[in-house]
């Protein structure tokens, strides 16, 4: 019954041919119809390459226009978005490429030389694409719900990444809960300066089209552009991390936003109360909440009314989301379990990870919380050993991964550290096995990890922590330090 | 993936438990966690009645809270609901009892004893149950989308009422549509003039839970009472027939609405445009929509984007429906098709209807109707003669079987005559086959129909207007007298 709706951007095309819905800084405004009309253009050139139905395309690219229609065109075709964090390393990426399958890999004008050195058949930029002819091509006029949408790798606690599956369905329920939860308003317009690749900036572009909702789309966040934006563009709703809120309210100062910007959506980890609670002094409508790729956004969060009551609180799970705690570590934490049909499918081509994670509809979110008497989720730590920092995801397990590869390191401890600017940074504490300075692992690392992903301190201890099971205890390493 | 969900009464209850539900008129307020704790109450104490999963209970009953609450039990047990209209005589209401195999009927109070005269095993008040001791009973705590909440009777083109079927799915994506289209607002409340037994009132008191948002809930309509509502209630959004606006206008005199009131949904039949006209100046936001008891509420409305530009069209189809226009008459106008989750998967036991209405999803409405070369719908003429009077339908088929079935009576045909107050009223034309009398004509119908169906001009004429293939032309009833 609910399987097949009208392919969304055509619907919303129809509905509000010429409504804006991408707005650049510089005044560029793209509205449905022409997102539509390129979109779809761009489909009939990308056929020219051979994309077809169910190819695997990568995307590497920062937030810009094309990036998007390249992403709406492939719906057109049936075609799965890969999308790829330009932060990575091309080790990183070619990991991710040959894991998901990509054929093709579109990529901006700026990264196209780097993109040409990783291993996929064929690379255009979005602009190669531009110069093709079109060819003449049935478009989707439908979207299955069902069917695969885009893949989003994240690493996860095993080390190695994994391509999160997301369907139509998954992005169509996200932006239903979310719209249910935040309300929709005519005048809505959301800020985007998180990245394109990440599910918080994809979901934001796909709301978009079901809402038929302006988004104001910047490359990246800095802080007066985003300041004078929110004060200027009559921003409704921003996407936000802690270390973004923190810098705008130092840049607010005395001043106060003006009263159309209801909501700032905070992601990416617990926000420190402290923040919280200069955000409500100054008036500014942070709302906390908590989600993943797996959840196609967030899943949950602190409504409106009770955004007061309940400071450090990330809220309720979204209609129609559920929520449950189990396999208590004490009394009261236990771990996360969230289920709804926003949550990912599976992990792509990852049938163990699969089997591990995802029981029933309900997926194991590794992050451990509790819930209170009146049903608020608290998040008191994110999935095992997880660092956040400026927003990104870093997993400990990854990082050690690269690191014991290193012949000279018999073994490795990674943790994250406390950090003003970024909330925290990875630190590792190796055990040697042969000789080695530090400016030699940190050479290693630099074509192996993301630049955000290496750590910003390394000491050398005689063993690590670990428990009666001779687990690494992560948790107690900063603890040996101060031993 | 979509098809269960979380129970929505259970969820907006723990979402938002102390959030106004219900408002009536003399200040009583539900709170979304007493309308579920009374539901939930009133479940068990059907279950004490032998009420169960599967079990057809049909609601007689005026706008009040009781009825809110058993529609709502009925979804905790699994039951379904058979919504009728107080209006309809018994031998009415005995039909749809028995075609849609009921076998518990709901009443209110000052109900009772007409109830109690229908052919029904169990017949019982609200009260009643409330008196009843609760019985141990798991409740639902999912819903599955694709399983039947209630059933309400439309008569159709056929002249027998058929019961239209809709789905937990039909409510909840009509809900989502709805709100795609018109937005959602933290302080929205919505007003019901309209009755529950009909599917605007009862999709508005689903989309309240689905929302989270208070209904204004009122036995019926009055022009003072509504007025006074919508001057001092807070109210954002009321639903309302053609007759409902012209009285409001006139009420209105110079003043004006506060600027909370943003939208007049107006069903029930294509509005006259002077009326249109009238409320834009003065600044009434009248909201033109198209839907039937088939499509769970509307599935068309003018977006408040075009509301002024478009002044007579009913706008464009909602997120995620679609329509066409198929077998044309002439070059433009042709049958109106509408497809989507909103729409009926059909008829209660009434294959030949189904078959005749409903192929790969889209229903044939019998509408008229063409859209203009932006694609917005223009109704030109309700389906196959239907008569609208005060917002309920009327078809002249069901009034002409009963005519004919008057042995004094040879043929019968009726159709509508414009109406200042009720829009439309319906006026027969009789060919006798034995003398009979007007006012024998009009003791006969007394006990067969509802008051409001029963013709308010009686015309006997020598023979029908009829087309080659003897088809009866009903419009041409209206010009044979003006002869």
């Amino acid at each position: 019954m609910t399987d097949t709706i009208p392919h969304w951007l055509s619907k919303q095309a129809d509905l509000s041919p010429s409504h804006p819905a991408i707005e650049l800084d510089d005044g560029t405004i793209v509205t449905f119809s022409e997102l539509k009309e390129s979109s779809q253009r761009f489909a009939r050139k990308l056929t020219h390459l051979g994309v077809e139905k169910g190819s695997h395309v990568g995307i590497l690219s920062t937030n810009q226009i094309p990036m998007l229609i390249a992403i709406h065109a492939l719906s057109y075709l049936g075609a799965v978005g890969v999308l790829l964090n330009t932060r990575l390393t091309n080790e990183e990426l070619n990991y991710q490429l040959k894991d998901a399958n990509v054929s093709f890999l579109l990529t901006s004008v700026l990264l196209k030389e780097q993109a040409s050195m990783l291993d996929v058949e064929i690379t255009q930029s979005f602009f190669d694409i531009e110069a093709l002819p079109e060819k003449e091509t049935p478009l989707e006029t439908e979207i299955n719900l069902e069917a695969v949408f885009t893949i989003i790798y994240t690493s996860g606690t095993t080390g190695f990444p994994k391509g999160v599956v997301h369907t139509y369905g998954n992005h169509w329920w996200s932006a239903v809960g979310s719209a249910l939860n935040l309300g929709l308003q005519k005048h809505d317009k959301w800020l985007i300066p998180l990245p394109i690749f990440h599910v918080s900036g994809l979901s934001t572009s796909i709301k978009s089209v079901i809402y038929g909702m302006p988004i104001y789309l910047l490359e990246k966040f800095d802080t007066k552009t985003v300041h004078n934006a929110l004060m200027e563009k009559q921003i409704t709703i921003v996407s936000v991390v802690t270390m973004m809120v923190q810098r705008l309210l130092d840049e607010l100062s005395k001043a106060s936003y003006p009263k159309e910007l209801r909501c700032l959506l905070l992601g990416g980890g617990p926000a420190p109360k402290a923040l919280l609670e200069r955000a409500k002094e100054k008036n500014v409508p942070v709302f906390q909440s908590y989600g993943m790729t797996e959840t196609a956004s967030q899943i949950v969060t602190l409504s409106p009314m009770d955004a007061l009551e309940k400071l450090g609180s990330a809220g309720k799970p979204l209609f129609p989301a559920r929520l449950k705690i189990e396999n208590q570590a004490d009394a009261q934490v236990g771990e996360i379990f969230v289920k709804g049909p926003m949550v990912t499918t599976g992990y792509y081509n990852n049938k163990s990870a699969n089997e591990k994670s995802i029981q029933e509809g309900w997926l194991a979110t590794g992050d451990l919380g509790y819930l209170d008497e009146e049903g608020y989720l608290y998040v008191v730590d994110r999935r095992n050993d997880l660092i956040i920092s400026g927003g990104e995801n870093i997993y400990p397990s990854e990082i050690e991964g690269v690191l014991s590869g290193m012949k000279q390191i018999k073994e490795a401890g990674v943790t994250g550290r406390k950090d003003e600017t970024w909330g925290q940074v990875p630190v590792a504490f190796i055990v040697k096995g042969m000789e080695v300075s530090m400016e030699e692992i940190k050479a290693y690392l630099q074509t192996r990890l993301a630049k955000y992903k290496q750590p910003k301190e390394f000491y050398f201890v005689k063993e690590l922590p670990r428990n009666a099971a001779n687990k690494l205890v992560r948790n107690r390493l900063i603890q040996e330090l101060n031993k």
